[in-house]
């Protein structure tokens, strides 16, 4: 019995962004496995199972959908997004590599999906419209002082900037010091953009200049965004547009 | 009468990877506008106006598209992939900033689209599993100098990365030096992929390591990916899987 492994992006929440592929890979499953409120975004039916974990069992997760692949199930791993950013991809694959030999011959497929920054991008504009970078700022899975060096670094190669994970009830006081380097390393009042749960009937969004923006403007549903030295306000009735122009002087000299 | 300008990402090819939210704005326009191969994916109907324009004049198509949705029209901006996301959202957030006062009050809506660096390391794997970056590497709107300074820091944060736009009949060098920069600051063997035309039937994947790749085999329809210098081959029976661990050793010391 031949089995399958689809790791399937559900998009930031909406169900009008989540794409036909997705939907279909759905219908043909027998099994769906995830993080609980990603589960519980897929309708229970006649011969489907729902296996709905807790967060940080990524591994744990992975192995039991690649089992149950092997055993001849038609297993959809959901990921909030697109799975490929912060998200199941690389967890799966960790756990085929590590795993026994037979799971790389599995039938592994990823389905992209609308990952938050694009989705929180959107709503205000176009603020990633010119070079960018996407940081997760959790640092439960690398060192702070790698996450320090790349916001120097970005800020210094003037990439417009997306934060995943900013803040958690876990690390309450990391996002507090991402803000004062990127006071310190951007010197200006570029705007800094707070988008919480985009797509769903509890999206709120937030522009502030940087210097203004605070820690508690951010929660584990938030997705921040950056500008760069360039990007723009358009000022108008309601929340202003953001947008990144695509065009850099031609006699701007980098430092 | 009130008008609307919606701009939509048709994502990277197929038709299966549109989103729902998309089809309805296509579903309910008056008009599209947009670059010649895109318009071309949208179905002619009675009362739909389909305006196709030549590459290069962004501008002048969002101010078509602008004028028409201020005259009462619901009109349609397409871009392939993501709209935000070195496609046609900048441009229009430009010609709104330039243009008539009543431009900021109109109805305008971004809808996010898979981005083809999603969809590229959706097909191979999670090559983009951790931090990364985006960057354009036409020079036709930015000094080349800069695009050099953001390869050699995107290296030195050791950042996975996306490269839109690596090469064009206009641009045919410029590629060449991005992969002896990427070569001298990388110094390793990471993979490099070229995703040509995804998920279209032109499709066709590459995998080299770094010092192989060639010029000439990124086209402009080829998104080129590259790992960071943790990232992982699995290999097995067929075309290998690609990923970037979401950890970092908790003892690396940023250099």
């Amino acid at each position: 019995m031949s089995g399958s492994l689809v790791i399937a992006g559900l998009g930031p929440g909406a169900e009008a962004l989540v794409t036909p592929q997705v939907t279909a890979a759905l219908a043909r499953a027998t099994d769906i496995v995830g993080y609980i409120p990603y589960v519980a975004r897929v309708a229970p039916r006649d011969g489907l199972t729902l296996h709905a974990s807790d967060n940080r069992v990524e591994l744990d997760r992975s192995r039991h959908a690649l089992e149950m692949a092997a055993a001849g199930r038609h297993v959809v791993v959901v990921s909030s997004g697109d799975p490929g950013v912060f998200a199941m991809a690389a967890a799966v694959f960790e756990a085929v590599e590590s795993g026994p030999p037979a799971w790389r011959d599995l039938h592994i497929e990823v389905l992209p999906g609308i990952t938050a920054m694009l989705a929180a991008a959107a709503r205000v504009g176009a603020p990633l419209g010119h070079d960018f970078c996407a940081i997760n700022l959790s640092d439960n899975l690398k060192p702070w002082a790698l996450i320090e060096k790349r916001l120097r670094l970005a800020a210094e190669a003037d990439f417009a900037m997306a934060f995943y994970n900013p803040r958690s009830k876990a690390r309450p006081d990391g996002f507090a010091r991402v803000l004062e380097i990127l006071n310190e390393a951007c010197g200006d009042t570029r705007p800094m953009i707070f988008a919480r749960a985009v797509s769903t009937p509890e999206q709120a969004i937030r522009i502030v200049p940087l210097p203004e923006a605070r820690p508690e403007m951010a929660d584990m549903r938030t997705m921040v965004l950056l500008g760069n030295s360039t990007t723009r306000l358009i000022t108008r009735d309601g929340a202003p547009f953001v947008y990144t122009p695509r065009s850099v002087p031609m006699d701007a000299t980098p430092e």
